[in-house]
């Protein structure tokens, strides 16, 4: 007894030992190999050219529009360079806008300050005002619960003229950008059941300058539809200035429209897994911009990202386990058709996709990822991820619970997990859907970072599975 | 016995329990003290403002310039704003050196391209080539090594061109710069060894573009100075081309030349410690900067983000229990004179610096803190400050073992803690020493962040002490 027990103990110790140092070995090697992958991004890496050619020579890429066809053609020629197993177009029908002629927006006959030209950028979906502009006074709020409070005896025949500022306090400014996103979303709709005749929305970022940020709006059904358009913080200031000491009237004039639905693509490239190649991790961000900018940021940056991720194991000889798939989603600004029509296509095959990660949220500094699950799945994957994970804190990156994004949202029902990457945001607002969203926005190494930091998450994923 | 070994068990469990409970209410009220912090510089930060005027009116402020003068009274303008206990200057004399006219370098009748201008910037320090200029032969080489590995025979009478570039693939970019800067400061001294009569320098950046920059050089007793020039990294890419390909010949003038020392001052505000005033906790940057640009990240950021501290504290009502002393030093970037003055006085009146804390770094989204000590007591402090230091971690700070900063480190044998603030290094050596480190460079909420983070450390080091 005495004997067994002693020979239990030492083969138990044994294979702790041998446990530990398998465990620690492949430590090791995950090590390194993330750091080959940081190396390569960063003396040799792809991704910023990329961008700078995208949104140079394919800038204003909104869905269905013919810049997004130019920006299909120029990544599936990239995607063609990188040795992938397959590369395709997936079709869909995308939601279309759009802008028509440059908007007017103009203070008229104040009786403090006489007439004065705001800056004006439709936001996307609105109609637009005729040709020949409305003119109306303007009523200041500060958010769509105050439409009710002032009822339809103010509002009506009135602009409405939405201020509530982002709360510069919050340190991730797209907690500021939550709370703040519902008056442009929603705005023109609510305001139009109190019979507004148009709508005003102070652009949302943090910052005061002359930049008129858009982004999409939405109408209701049963309510007839008014136009709206943002105006930069700076003129969001003058015009609330202005209100609050006498009567305004703001003439605005837009002619943009919403277009039927047109074909267009998601644009797919595929590394096929040698060992499980039914897991698919997904790498993705989101072809599609606002039409104003060269979308250098959103989302230039994310399929850039997503692009460079194969690049870099290609350059690495890594062959992964698992199925590596980069997808650059159409439509996501004004409709997300492209993701929606994803996520049907690889239900109907009965695809599981382990991971899918999406960038969208600019090429700066990573900061780290936020991961979610469908519930049920959710709190036994995240123990184990965050534990592989750890090999990642050097490069000052850390998991969070949180959203993946919206174009891999919808594959949430497949049970894998998403991840989002969630790059230092204070610049972010600066930029975002407005004019100045450009390469000269973008710093090389910070967007490299990025495509380090997904490849490297996406390495252990595919090492180790869930 | 049983009796005494339960009240005795009793009289433990409670105790822990009380303090448990204490030391919790105590991180609870740090935590909203820290988020008031935040609060108030991302609401109500003034650093911005005071940078933008610092830098676009007070420009080029290298030590002992007319425009370090109008820097000093212009910070001194504010420390006086701030209700401190006390605001002066403290005298020193700085080391002085003075450009000249603009540089010229250029290729001269290079076999297959002719004759090209480069853009040139003179090294801090260095002489002048004579209103002649200079043209020699140039000869390119990697590093200092390298020099003795040619020697003199291949080097006299030549143009030495250190072209070693910044490491892209070192994830801090200070450790890049660490790992080249030798060429700059030493370049000459060590090429005039060897009979070199002039030396071009690539500049100090992981960019490629058009700026050259500058920076310190120092020689060295005994042999004869010779004029360096800093060329932009674009420029070192098409001069070392064309070297390694045929002979060629570069004119270079600058007319620059050191000065005798002047006479300056660091700028010193103090709120007196109510429980604690012989305990100096110092938050400083230093004031002088390049006279090429509106030294907005290096060191501007530093110094507003100093004062900054003290106005948050103000803004707050907060009395400190230690003495909190900001420091704007003059000269950190050609002679450390101020620092070393500063340091001299201090000792001569026996002061204790229980802690420093400088942001040189830029004006960045901070990520952490480095700390160092001397040696005898850093271990046992570090272990303490590392643990309140986790109230700072949902701010995305970390803390890590590294030097506090130049200006702070003469400090180090009175044996307080040191530490330096870390923002992310990314863009730092974009602008470090060129004429485009300006305001625009520098993001508004990135900076107040800074300030915060100080702020924060500041405080936790004001209640606990070490």
């Amino acid at each position: 007894m005495y004997y067994f027990r002693a020979l239990v103990f030492i083969f138990f110790f044994a294979s702790q030992v041998s446990m530990l140092y398998a465990q620690e070995k492949t430590s090791d090697e995950d090590a390194f190999f993330i750091k080959s992958i940081y190396q390569k991004a960063l003396s040799q890496g792809a991704c910023y050219q990329w961008l700078s050619d995208l949104s140079t020579q394919h800038g204003g890429r909104i869905a269905g529009s013919a810049q997004s066809a130019g920006a299909v053609e120029f990544v599936r020629q990239i995607l063609d360079t990188l040795q992938l197993d397959s590369v395709w177009l997936q079709p869909c029908m995308v939601s279309s806008w759009e802008r028509g002629e440059k908007e007017q927006v103009r203070i008229v006959n104040s009786p403090s300050r006489g007439t004065i030209d705001l800056g004006g950028l439709a936001l996307g979906n609105t109609i637009g005002t005729g040709t020949a502009g409305l003119t109306a006074e303007v009523i200041e709020v500060q958010g769509l619960d105050e439409l009710e409070e002032l009822g339809r005896s103010k509002i009506e025949g009135k602009i409405v003229f939405f201020n509530r500022p982002m709360d510069p306090t919050q340190l991730r400014t797209f907690n500021a950008y939550g709370g703040a996103v519902d008056q442009r979303v929603y705005g023109a709709a609510r305001a139009a059941r109190f019979g507004a005749v148009g709508v005003l929305v102070r652009s949302l970022t943090t910052r005061l300058d002359d930049f008129p940020h858009t982004g999409v709006s939405v109408y209701e059904e049963g309510t007839p539809p008014i136009p709206s358009i943002a105006i930069s913080t700076l003129d969001a200031e003058l015009l609330s200035q202005l209100a609050r000491k006498e009567k305004v009237q703001v003439f605005m004039r837009n002619t943009s429209s919403p277009r039927p639905d047109q074909p267009s693509f998601n644009v797919i490239g595929e590394i096929r897994g040698s060992e499980f190649p039914e897991e698919i991790i997904l790498v993705g961000g989101h072809l599609d911009s606002w039409d104003v900018a060269g979308g250098a940021h959103d989302d230039g940056a994310g399929c850039v990202h997503a692009m460079e991720v194969l690049r870099i194991l290609n350059q690495l000889n890594y062959r992964p386990k698992r199925t590596i798939r980069c997808v650059l989603f159409m439509n996501e600004e004004n409709g997300l058709k492209g993701a929606l029509k994803y996520a049907e296509v690889s239900n109907a095959k009965n695809e599981f996709h382990m991971a899918a990660i999406e960038s969208d949220a600019g090429g700066f500094t990573p900061r780290g990822f936020s991961c979610t699950a469908d519930e049920s799945v959710f709190v036994e994957q995240f123990k184990k991820i965050i534990q592989r994970f750890s090999l990642m804190e050097p490069y000052g990156l850390y998991l969070s619970k949180g959203g993946g994004g919206a174009d891999i949202n919808p594959l949430k029902s497949q049970k894998g997990l998403l991840f989002g990457l969630r790059p230092d945001s204070q610049r972010y607002f600066d930029y975002h859907h407005a004019a100045n969203d450009n390469i000269d926005a973008v710093n090389k190494r910070e967007l490299e970072l990025g495509a380090a930091a997904i490849t490297g998450l996406l390495y252990l994923l595919d090492q180790y599975g869930l």
